[in-house]
């Protein structure tokens, strides 16, 4: 009899926080990144879910991160913060500086937020659905280690900088819009390697920007912004905001948490809150809101279409369903993961469905 | 002899601006407007120059737009401010808001504007450009009428609503990413359909949502957003932004400019300013751009590529360009805008370059 490969989904949020407490992260930030990662395979977007458990905790180890670093708000005006993550966890960072907009946010109407010396930090709807709890609209982007060439180059040279935006909605499933600059995630590409699945074309290219269907290939070569010039430009834009204006790394200055293991990434984040009762009352933009879904939605199908869906529905979905019934793992990562947790005497099975 | 066809923008300008002025627009409005479309006219984005001129000229006639409008602050906040447009022209309004957004941002370090009651503002770059004269960074979003359909969808829901963002960067050309979130901006099938030239296959599908080349059928149909879901999702992003949660019109509520006689657009906006020297001294930012853009121009380039160009870099070198040798016309244009020009006693002729 193998390992199990199905979890309920706290428990395994538990294992998980148990793991980084254990490797000497505390407590709380230890459940930050734990309950992001979970989060992230509830949703289905197991690229960003626990497979990121053992690169973080490897980590900690290099002493590349540092779980117990002080966060701080290094300059500070009614409307914006930089603050510098220490290096901690991008989770912890990101939560910290997420409700560090919304405060201010709540005081001044809006409030941007920069980070500089974060780390990788998961998904940014993580940190769009803690706005959303407190009915707070909120932008997030970060720029990320170097994966796309710009528009006519051939090597990689920006990441694939992520732009997530959350917007309560009233009785309809919050809007939440979480997407990479890339065509696709570059996680997807590593879910298909670790799969042995080919990609489809226009995904990536090779090292030698040859058009390649294999992920191992893909994952040495560059994955391609999404729309040509468009993607590039929002990109570029995302490493300005994240990078240059913040003091944190950009272009080949924000490190790779795979490959290199002689610095901090020095990732860097933006925050953008929008306190929704300064344009009008809450319940009157969640009637819009609902409205406005409900409209898109009725709209006639294409041949084939069974229903149009808003950005974040069938994460939501998803999330409710594996909740029920539980979070599906491959067999190779639980039992990566089951042999990582009896280096601490902690045991993957206590989390089965 | 025909008419003049070769135009220097100063002069050119002056005649849009006296245009105006003899439909009834204040001179200080008029020359917004002016300075919006020959603006467009020298970055080379045709679609949203002069050509605009009739339709703007025909809105007044029919008093579909108010050029004589109060534009008032309803809301405020540090932070934050609503603006009613009054239904006053799109770039009236906009340059307006853009100045409460950096005055504001000057005092709170960044600032989320919101507008409703506007109209078509052409391009999102010339209120970029306004910022980046104060040495501010802007973003700059507008909702638009319906145009693109959702995915899954086959008729238009949503508009092109472009995303632009203007960073100062030192001595190198400024960053200016101004795009529509369709794959290609609708202006440019309209071009299209003057030139009576075909368009390519992927931009657009007719009103039956057939995949279609033909740029008369595309305008009865629908253009399609940029990379499929995540053009989707942004171009619902901008809506929310601009139109739910400003009070303005959003999709079938934001009406179109050229088919609607009855209502004004209701067009929404959004403006966030925010000042770079928050975040670090304003000479850093700026030398840290110039090295940005000086690394990526030193990419390798793929085969057959001259120069990696950086978002407006093109649209800048053509301005100087188009400066130097003056804006060419259609002739079919031009004789429209000279033969509006004698209703008003006015010559397109005095512009020649």
């Amino acid at each position: 009899m193998g390992i199990p490969t199905r979890f309920d989904w706290q428990r395994l949020q538990q294992f998980i926080q148990r793991l980084f407490m254990a490797a000497g992260v505390p407590e709380h930030n230890a459940f930050l990144v734990a309950e992001s990662l979970v989060q992230a395979n509830l949703r289905g977007v197991d690229s960003h879910g626990v497979v990121r458990t053992p690169i973080y905790l490897a980590r900690i180890r290099r002493k590349m991160v540092d779980p117990n670093a002080e966060i701080t708000v290094v300059r500070e005006s009614e409307g914006t913060a930089l603050v510098d993550g220490g290096n901690n966890f991008g989770a912890v960072v990101g939560v910290r500086a997420t409700q560090i907009a919304i405060d201010k946010a709540k005081r001044a109407g809006a409030a941007f937020v920069g980070v500089k010396r974060s780390n990788h930090f998961g998904t940014g709807a993580y940190y769009a659905l803690k706005a959303i709890e407190q009915k707070m609209m909120l932008m997030v982007m970060s720029n990320a280690s170097q994966t796309m060439p710009p528009t006519g180059g051939v090597r990689p040279f920006i990441g694939t900088n992520p732009l997530a935006v959350g917007v309560p909605a009233g009785r309809a499933v919050p809007f939440l819009l979480d997407m990479a600059t890339s065509v696709v995630a570059r996680g997807k590409i590593i879910v298909a390697a670790q799969k042995g699945q080919p990609i489809p074309l226009g995904w990536a290219v090779d090292r030698h920007g040859n058009p390649t269907t294999d992920p191992e290939a893909a994952l040495e070569g560059a994955v391609l912004p999404v729309g040509g010039a468009k993607g590039y430009g929002i990109s570029l834009m995302i490493d300005i905001l994240c990078g240059v204006l913040t003091g944190a790394g950009f272009g080949r200055y924000v490190n790779n948490m795979y490959e290199n293991w002689e610095e901090p990434q020095n990732v860097g984040h933006v925050f953008i809150a929008v306190d929704i009762s300064r344009f009008m009352p809450l319940e009157r933009f969640e009637a819009r809101m609902e409205q406005y879904i409900r409209e898109i939605k009725q709209e006639p199908k294409a041949p084939g279409v069974e229903e149009i869906l808003i950005p974040g529905e069938i994460e939501h979905r998803r999330t409710l369903e594996l909740m029920k019934h539980g979070i599906e793992l491959p067999e190779k990562l639980a039992e990566e993961l089951d042999a990582i947790g009896r280096e601490y005497g902690l045991r993957l099975a206590d989390a089965a469905y």
